[in-house]
């Protein structure tokens, strides 16, 4: 169990830096299509990496923070805008919302396993890391729209977003609790959310109202 | 002393479950009537219950959240989002906007001296308890009325809604220094808040705009 | 070095004190031109005051809140609030916006300073150190501006405001690992903030979209 908690600590590192990295190009691509200034490039760019792991880490009581223990990550996101010249210049890496969404999704898949693990390692219930996890995705992306002045994407269409989280997580929970290795637990999880959101995505899946006849 | 204390924490207890329902409810019906989906009601609804309560452990320092001691909690707010067919469905239950005036005063009154006492438990001093009542009451709400792309309420109208829980914080208060026993302090407290509240949406009160003549 | 930290503790109480005097009549001025109540008036009074300096206390885990250490705070606070009708009555303090954003510089090069310093004390690496005083500077004014139903002023012009912060942060951060004494630092950097938001404004300065041509 030691060995267990160890692995997946490890684990999480190679997540959370992956994550970060989705969830920066996310929001630099959404910034700068916004004409902003470097500055509030960089805010969105550091926001939409950094939100949702730091309201994890606040609930779960993790300190210091991961992007203070490991300030490479700022340093990271900083390269990312300064090379945001040469990233979006090229017109094979044209802006689309195409590749919005894919990076979005696979922010969304990794997010979420990571704070659902980490929970876990923290000791929570079940419910509550869950819980944490679809928060430790979904509030980075939310951050983004509203600092963007846009109404938050998860709350404004019936597609599902925040429900690939909590489909994953419970996945992701049910395969640790069968004491399935970490390694594959969090790959199935990850993609079980990445691979049902884009597919939500591609084939615009629509979530009823609640409740249906209201 | 001693026991005053402990006597007040088990009457908190209580508090918080009735408190938990009541913003729950009005975060129901309000995603509801926006024709939001499940996880958009469920979200809605979790975070006018826990918005609140949540801030207020944050700037207590009280861990682990109420929510995630007892889980029961967010199972109970799970099954009223899974009930929200049947509860809303009778024409009894027609979910008018006095229903919902009713629900948020009622969360109103509780959540503020919920939040007073666990701040005067935690040694804060009164001014400070008092405000992180209001803090407690009004969080949750303003959170709800944001989620539902709403300016919230309480910063549109000149209503007093902020008002009742500082009036209502402070006569706890008072009635906590005069030796008063916990449960007939907050029972006043309770019911001066969602009282003054309900009169003042009833009769329609208005605070003049502050300085006055400015 | 230990002296030192000594020394800047207690400049910071003084920085703390004059931050919190102008962050607070700058959303007092913006709260009562939008004709708030009085109750609305103290809510972004005590935000505009109070809300940078708390995430920064949460960020670097200091407790209790200054203003829950001090509550001489959360009295001047109520203290400017009952005295706007003498504050604001008399002519020659008319309030106009060349008022209002020398408040807001001041807050800005205060709170920036006081920011950076915690966190260095806190032993924060420099470039969080940094970031945590611009997230401490311009947290409360974009509270102040989203309570008061504006577009934070930050994210709407290309004006230097953050940029402000941060040139300050590196410079003041610049002269501490020089050895320069903490007085002569603190000094210096919130004159090279306040005085450059100052210029921006007075000039118009414009920083360009990033990529500059996207």
């Amino acid at each position: 169990m030691q060995l267990a908690t160890l692995q997946l600590t490890t684990l999480l590192t190679t997540i959370e830096i992956a994550a970060t990295i989705a969830f920066a190009m996310s929001g630099l691509i959404e910034a700068t299509r916004r004409k902003m200034d470097i500055v509030g490039v960089f805010s969105v760019t550091f926001v939409s990496a950094f939100a949702g792991g730091t309201v994890r880490d606040i609930l779960i009581e993790r300190r210091p923070f991961f992007w203070v223990e490991n300030t490479e990550y700022i340093w990271l996101v900083i390269a990312l805008v300064l090379a945001a010249p040469l990233l979006l210049r090229s017109r094979e890496l044209r802006v689309t919302d195409k590749v919005m969404e894919v990076a979005d999704a696979l922010g969304l898949g990794l997010f979420t396993i990571s704070g659902v693990s980490l929970a876990l390692v923290a000791g929570m219930p079940p419910i509550v890391a869950v819980l944490l996890g679809s928060i430790t995705a979904v509030f980075g992306g939310v951050t983004r729209d509203v600092l963007c002045n846009e109404i938050p994407k998860v709350y404004r269409d019936h597609q599902p977003y925040t429900l690939c989280t909590l489909i994953g997580g419970v996945i992701f929970l049910g395969l640790h609790q069968l004491s399935v290795s970490p390694h594959l637990s969090s790959l199935v999880g990850i993609c079980s959310i990445s691979g049902l959101r884009l597919l939500a995505v591609t084939y615009q899946w629509q979530i009823p109202s609640w409740p249906r006849n209201s």
